[in-house]
């Protein structure tokens, strides 16, 4: 076996432990360390045997790690440390604010040229293979209309709303996808959709002692922006039950092109995600791309890309003839 | 606009039919002509300004056309034209017999190479799509099991084998995915199942006259290899209901890759056909790879590839700006 590719994460939140799972699963991989901005020694790894550096340390591994995992966040973290490190490491990240990603893919760019370092961004799965089947579909369909869904899904800017209502001890959100909504689009009738006519949205509420359940209903239900154009339902719970079935970070959706390659038929195309870990399964993409990162860069191909510039066999530990063999 | 590209189909039945009605729906390409063994002037096209012309005169097109789709069959035309064109033009075939694909691979990549031309092979949805997702099920999900269902979709090997018996007087067969397996498959519990426990099969058959119902569905569900060890169900109808509800190629089916990313949290990853006309859609891939195919060989790639090699940015009609910033 040719040598282990050599990862490195820096950030360990919900992404970084799944990633340094995700790593363990992979043969072809080995985990250099966690780089972290806490007191390193405060930092509870998932394995025992992880290692765990001071961020500040980062330069000292410049030729000891393949591929650098950023497991920060969109909003402040990665727009500085994306750029930064880009410079000197080849980086994977999962940079999720849609309508930034232009900008950010320009200001990652220029540094990874100039220091022959490959950068892909905005992986994971929205963006990420959302986006793969979005461009798959209108590919294949020109002659159709792309639909997204989200969830079953916990959201956590609604969980957060419940929350603050007066009388409201617990709560949680979830977004599903309307089954009528669905069956339409699968029909291959191309209806338009709105995202409110695309979703439900359901709640787990906890109340304090002696909160009128009515009017809590009441309140979020007709709260503007966040229910009151959707159709939400809201189920009173008990702290116990909060605590035991609603801990987990469930979510995925679906994409579906749906198309005409003639007037006669129509043609439906539909991908979806399940997903008991919305992080661990993130955490498994910018794995799967770390490794296409390390192979474009080796390859020559420096700067940043995308998971849409990337062949789907560069994913892969096999060889482009075992693939061939049992996967075409 | 870039100048367009140059389309030819080689071969013409319902896929080179479905080749010619997509390049009318993809706006950056156009049709040079079908080229065939028939006489030109028997051939009836689809659109009444579709240049025909004899196969025998190809060669003067060598500069009139960027990408040459074949449309001729695994078994006897692809192993003769795939080599020999590839030569002297850009190609994209659906070469599916999956058990040859590696030789088929070596025989058109050497004269490809020779010519300076880049030959895709063995694009449409299976081998193809399903291909593509079965590799990013398994490097996303390591841990895990893929699940390859095919159907509902016509089966012509099994409706031939219904049409031969005594008494038959027409008749079709659909294989369909198992609701039971699809249901074991989605709940993550990965389960091992036979191709014969993931399909069950639908046959619907015109009695000549005189024909014993109940001796014929026998014969049916009991034929070897084909249906004995399948779930079989036979309903007989008339020649005219045959004629009215059983004209179409209807195909599809699932590719669900079930993986744990941690101890806790399984994942499923499903994508889905639902095709009304099986032809019809490979066409539609094959002309999406065209375009993929072109800007390979501009880019100085030659040789044999597939669509694991092809980066999906690369069929987009749209630029790698407008695909970060529309669809990612």
């Amino acid at each position: 076996m040719a040598e282990k590719i050599r990862i490195g994460i820096v950030g360990y939140g919900n992404l970084g432990r799944g990633v340094e799972i995700s790593v363990s699963k992979n043969p072809d991989m080995e985990l250099v360390g966690i780089f972290t901005r806490r007191a390193p020694e405060a930092l509870s790894a998932y394995f025992d045997d992880t290692a765990v550096f001071a961020m500040n340390d980062l330069d000292q591994f410049r030729h000891e790690v393949d591929v650098l995992i950023l497991c920060g966040g969109s909003k402040s973290d990665l727009p500085e440390q994306g750029p930064e490190l880009a410079a000197r490491f080849n980086t994977v990240d999962s940079f999720d604010t849609h309508a930034r990603i232009p900008k950010y893919f320009e200001t990652v760019d220029i540094p990874a040229r100039a220091g022959k370092k490959t950068a892909l961004i905005s992986a994971g799965w929205d963006p990420g293979m959302f986006s793969i089947n979005r461009l798959y579909g209108e590919a294949l369909l020109p002659d159709g209309e792309t639909y997204t869904f989200w969830g079953r899904g916990l959201s956590q800017g609604h969980s957060d709303a419940i929350r603050r209502i007066p009388g409201v001890a617990g709560g949680v959100q979830y977004t599903l996808p309307s089954e009528t909504a669905i069956a339409q689009v699968r029909s291959g009738s191309r209806p338009e959709l709105s995202t409110r006519e695309k979703h439900v949205r359901e709640c787990f509420v906890v109340l304090a002692d002696g909160a009128d359940a009515e009017k809590i209903r009441r309140t979020i239900v007709s709260m503007p922006h966040y229910f009151d154009e959707y159709d939400t339902t809201v189920n009173f719970i008990s702290a116990e039950e909060l605590a035991h079935d609603h801990q987990a970070m469930p979510h995925g959706g679906f994409v579906i092109r749906s198309g005409n390659t003639s007037d006669e038929n129509a043609q439906v195309i539909e991908y979806r995600l399940a997903l008991e870990s919305n992080p661990e399964f993130t955490a498994s993409v910018l794995v799967a791309y770390a490794r296409a990162t390390h192979r474009i860069n080796q390859a020559g191909q420096y700067g940043a890309v995308t998971v849409l510039d990337v062949a789907p066999g560069l994913l892969s530990i096999k060889t482009p003839e075992q693939l061939r063999a049992e996967l075409l």
